[in-house]
């Protein structure tokens, strides 16, 4: 028996004891060490994701642990190998899947929303999802791999050439990823955020910031590249505006990268996109190679993980900890300490 | 002295006598065969461009001719070469420019708008805007260089893979020129045209074609493609409905194009293009490399340029010559003739 996080409808997260699944043939069973919560697990518990969910629903998909126990067929993972897991199943036939896109699979499995996530003790995947990590990174920052594998493939999606300007609109947890990702690549960026708190996290990891609402922000920006082109945006906010400041402030074959959730259609001046030769690219999830990377960035320090994680809360109090993060306020991240792996 | 079509204003063309220029330093006179009309010459005459225009402006921007004096310092080329005109000149000094994206400079010098253009019987040109023509390739075709390579810039835009399906919304000249390149490129292409006589001559090109206003276009669409997934679309229609079926129609990582003039802000569901990881590229003019290509694919046949070259007019009857396109009909490309060059 073991403890698991669950949305059970009505804006309820509730633990519960519950039975472990044991591993089946090409399972593995891992003991979770720590789950990050993020804006999609507040959607889930605020009802928005009901069509996509199967209450009791264990959600989490940010994660790192311990393997504990593998099913039979499973030879190249062992108990005590530290891991996290890319949390997507995908089918193998569709169009994504057959040109080599699986990660935007038609009939996508993202563990956590479409089937049990990791806020649980206990966590029997597919082998197949496991993804290393290096004993150089401890597990706390492990929950953070999935995230900044967001923030890699953002960035791979922008082509970033040496040495570029680059805009985030958005200083939450997946902005700063993305801000620091594109810094490590050598990128010169600047994170627009009208939230003053995150702006000062931001600024603690040493990225220029601006508040977009503080005058006008097309002069800001002129004034921070000194009249230079900005050759990539990455468009997080998922707001109007947000979006018309990503595309504006654009130079000549300027990619903006839409990042955001914009469930409303937006009006888009079509016309820069024509003028300028600009692109509009949609990068969603990741892939392997995104992952691996991500593993590598958070291993040599590139990502501030400690500066993300505002809290870390026990799984028993994992109700607490999401009306803590849907508050607001100063947090970025919060940790839900799964279990006492280390 | 010699005979220039003029846009004098308020609607007007004049064909009138002028001095002929003669070249000076780097500058060579080119004796002009045809220049064909297009949409934009089309805009000028009716006003819309008066705000880039010197009046009394020579319009003319697609053309053929051959060379007839070279102006000091010009070495490559020799009377009686014939030749087109890539009719952009940049400043070589902005963001665009320095950045190597020169056709898109933020201070662009277009010829036929901007400058004067090439419905006249002479036309001094600095050498540096000169592109060779083959003798394989008759003259009157060599006037649809420039439109071809429009198409042939929209197309490399796209980074269509072999045998991959596109979708071209709009079958005016742009249109079937993209559909006939992406087709040369080994594309399985449809054109989406409301005017019958445009489909009919895309079908006598051997283009699928398709009337979007009979019944769902969508579904009509995974009819063509037997459910396949569409890897690129050209947005060639400028209207708020070309686009929406141009995004909707693409499979995973799907490409739109966006070649037509959008002067409205269009509404665009930003979603699709986070879920399927699509792209909107714009696409402006073209650069040598396209030129070149476009003289390589007329030279070579797979330009059906006589398809497209619905009449020509001698260069007196050019005011005539915009009326007949500006009615519509069952007209594609008119050519004036501009002098007795063969
Ligand atoms: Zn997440
Ligand atoms: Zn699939
Ligand atoms: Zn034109
Ligand atoms: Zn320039």
């Amino acid at each position: 028996m073991m403890l698991a996080a669950r949305y059970v409808g009505d804006r309820g997260i509730e633990v519960a004891t519950v039975e472990a699944a044991p591993p089946g043939p090409g399972e593995v069973q891992v003991a979770v060490a720590y789950t990050g919560i993020c804006g999609t697990d507040l959607h889930i518990r605020h009802g928005d994701m009901d069509a996509r969910v199967d209450l009791p629903a264990v959600v989490g998909h940010e994660m790192s642990g311990r393997v504990v126990a593998c099913g039979p067929d499973v030879h190249d993972w062992h108990p005590g190998d530290a891991v996290t897991v890319m949390p997507l199943r995908w089918c193998g036939s569709c169009s994504a899947c057959t040109s080599g896109h699986q990660h935007i699979c038609e009939r996508l499995d993202f563990m956590g929303i479409d089937s049990p996530g990791s806020m649980q003790q206990l966590w029997t995947v597919p082998s197949d999802v496991l993804v290393h990590l290096p004993p150089a990174l401890e597990l706390a920052h492990g929950a953070l791999v999935e995230p900044t594998a967001v923030a890699v493939h953002d960035v791979r999606r922008a082509d970033l050439r040496p040495g570029e300007r680059v805009v985030v609109v958005g200083g939450g947890p997946v902005g700063i990823l993305i801000a620091s990702v594109a810094a490590a690549d050598g990128a010169d960026v600047v994170v627009l955020e009208v939230n003053g708190y995150r702006r000062s996290v931001a600024e603690g990891l040493g990225l220029a910031t601006l508040d977009p609402t503080d005058g006008d922000v097309g002069d800001r920006l002129r004034g921070w590249s000194q009249g230079g082109p900005v050759g990539a945006s990455f468009e997080v906010s998922g707001t109007q505006p947000g979006m018309e400041v990503a595309l504006a402030c654009l130079g000549p074959r300027g990619r903006m990268v839409q990042v955001g959730i914009h469930a409303q259609p937006r009006t888009v001046d079509l016309h820069q996109v024509f003028w300028r030769e600009l692109s509009i690219l949609g990068a969603r999830v990741y892939e392997r190679s995104d992952f691996e990377r991500a593993v590598a960035l958070l291993a040599a320090g590139h990502v501030a993980a400690d500066a993300l994680i505002s809290r870390v809360q026990p799984l028993e109090s994992a109700a607490a900890a999401f009306d803590e993060l849907a508050a607001g306020g100063e947090v970025m991240k919060i940790l839900v300490r799964c279990g006492d792996v280390s």
